[in-house]
């Protein structure tokens, strides 16, 4: 026996969410249909909404709907220290740690010559076009330590180098291979801490 | 730091799915968001579709879009076999075990008095009609072996007696307390195998 059609495209669906395998997506929908249709609908907007509306700010690249996101609104952080980073979500992860007070810069991916994405994909020259106005003092290299990411570090490293800012990067705790969001905020906080210069 | 709005109301709707916290909505609404826009679309419309349109079998009570669930619309099975549920997790979770080849019916819940649950609530007048039909030789309760489960079990057992039909009820495996949901196929296969006859 398996669920009617409808049922079983729904199951489907949830599989798109991480971590999701077949037996909890189709707990999931028998869930939602038994006791919460009302949740699913909101859940339905909210999916719809976001992907229609939510783009990227216009200064660290970061998901937001509105053109600055919240971090690059605010006045209140340390515009000398600028975190660059591969993800949303690795940002997520450092503000969590509350041991950061400076600003991001989001690469969204990393250097990958195989898949074709260069610097200009990452919005790398409008990195350096943001430290060229000459308020940062440090950039921290905060991309993952697998070898895309190494490779990306020391790319920018060098450009930034250049322009005379300090450069760090990263450095204590992170497990090599790892990934930064699935890392605790006690050991990226220890990271940031730790970070060496790269100068 | 926090996310955009839009962002922060699609995590707190993902959290509507059984199991997921605020950590793995978090890196749903993001994974989704930056990778799978369009995966997200397709679930919030199968979410819809499946809200608008599945309602319950006319036979059984299971959700089921169409008139008939495709178990009672099969005609391939023992009529003289009917087990009875509380729920359709708990239905795939017996059709799973491949050890049951008659038909179901669901109650959707329990009887409850506190909650005002009641037998006409879980259809079990049309339950005895059924019954009534005279083609079922044996009703096997499988409801939860919980106080609600067995004080429901015990119910419909009574009404059922009366009429002169074997009544049974799943046993050993079964750990008390326990939700036939979350049980491996072997032990509830085992607990079908082994049930004990109420009269
Ligand atoms: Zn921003
Ligand atoms: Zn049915």
């Amino acid at each position: 026996m398996s669920f009617s059609p409808l049922i079983q495209q729904l199951i489907k669906a949830l599989r798109c969410l991480p971590g999701v395998g077949p037996k909890s997506a189709q707990r999931m929908a028998l869930h939602l249909l038994e006791h919460d249709r009302e949740a699913a609908l909101e859940l339905a907007g909210a999916l719809r909404e976001a992907v229609e509306k939510v783009g990227e700010c216009e200064r660290c690249r970061t998901l937001s709907e509105d053109p600055l996101c919240a971090v690059c609104a605010s006045k209140s952080r340390d515009p000398s220290l600028l975190c660059v980073l591969e993800s949303p979500v690795d940002m997520l992860a450092i503000e969590q740690t509350g041991g950061f007070g400076g600003y991001y810069f989001v690469l969204k991916g990393h250097l990958s010559p195989i898949d074709g994405v260069g610097p200009e994909d990452l919005g790398i020259d409008r990195l350096l076009d943001r430290l060229d106005v000459g308020e940062v003092k440090e950039v921290i290299l905060a991309t993952n330590p697998t070898v895309e990411g190494e490779a990306t570090a020391h790319y920018i490293a060098e450009q930034v180098r250049e322009m005379g800012i300090r450069v760090s990067r990263i450095a204590h705790g992170v497990p090599v291979g790892g990934e930064l969001e699935f890392i605790d905020g006690g050991t990226l906080a220890h990271a940031l801490a730790g970070r060496r210069s790269l100068i």
